[in-house]
């Protein structure tokens, strides 16, 4: 648990690249990886690479290089990939039906039980599978399923009024898409996704 | 410029985030704006904000706290806003047409021109006022148009053959939605968004 708690972000965000890449290895049928390789990859450094990787259990590490197969499960395990979350999706726009039909989710524990909508249109429907359902019904739904984590896509004016209500349904964790910034009561965590932000730091660099 | 190479890809973060916040303020009419107040809102230490707008120059700072609009342009002219950027979007799928109607992004100097698609169903129509083209004509526009920057959201399994695609077609820059690392040649940068990266940061939390 102590060591649980010393991963940064930045090393989480590698981890799970270092998964991409893995999972793109088993499908080649590649057995053994590098660090050098990955390092190659993702245009980082090597050292890095060996650093972040040796925080994990059970790497496979031999004269050769990582076990393909090995490195992956200990990822999985160090951050919990193997403890899966319900979730829902409050929002059945582009960006809620492009999240919802991301199956790439459940392979990382993220498992998306429906969709909550305002627009009559799409409430009844399935996407991917998943329902969408009407918004009003929300409270009812997360006392039923204990889900308590939402993917908040709404447009960006009516997201803190959602995500009010989302909090009275007894949500305690937002995954915010909206580019605004929720206010919430203590206890309710909010990870903003913040694209812009996300892209500005990319195009600073084409500035440059 | 030099002092533009030392801003860290996490202060753009936050520094975007105070952005939106000023939108924000602009709207309700607020004028003025303290450290405290950003800080409250992103749960964040009141002297992170102050020493991250230590940075910027002409911020409006009084007894009071931070003059809005003159905060607003402050990083708005660090961060390059005022230097805008076109790009396509090769898919238009789900996660483009989001991404194609998400207005903020003109306000952030990002300019999306049109999309591009394999699907004769989309071809020719417009999303947002913005034609979707045909992938093949990509080169085309490419040449007619100098834009530079893609943002990648074809599915997984078709990311590695279009960024080679686009890449061939002189793009130089690949905003990646796709969950997948892809490889490119040196002179090409990429920005892999990892939604997957993100959220496992978040539920990181949650686990604990």
């Amino acid at each position: 648990m102590s060591q649980k708690e010393k991963i940064s972000d930045t090393v989480i965000s590698r981890l799970t690249q270092y998964h991409c890449i893995l999972g793109d290895c088993i499908k080649t049928g590649t057995k053994t990886v590098t660090s050098f390789l990955i390092a190659q990859l993702l245009k980082i450094d090597d050292s890095q690479v060996r650093k972040d990787i040796s925080i994990l259990n059970n790497t496979g590490k031999s004269r050769v290089g990582y076990d393909v197969l090995k490195l992956k499960e200990a990822i999985e395990k160090t951050l919990g990939f193997s403890n899966p979350k319900e979730v829902f999706i409050i929002g059945a726009g582009n960006l809620g039906s492009a999240l919802a039909k991301y199956n790439d989710f459940e392979d990382y524990g993220l498992l998306v039980k429906a969709l909550f909508d305002v627009d009559k249109e799409k409430i009844g429907k399935n996407i991917n599978n998943k329902p969408v359902l009407d918004i009003k019904e929300l409270p009812f739904f997360t006392a039923k399923t204990n889900v308590e984590i939402c993917i908040l896509t709404v447009p960006k004016d009516n997201a803190q009024a959602t995500a009010d209500f989302a909090v009275k349904s007894k949500i305690r964790y937002i995954w915010n898409f909206s580019p605004t910034v929720l206010v919430v009561p203590s206890g309710v965590e909010v990870w903003n996704e913040n694209l812009m932000g996300n892209f500005l730091r990319f195009s600073y660099k084409i500035a440059k």
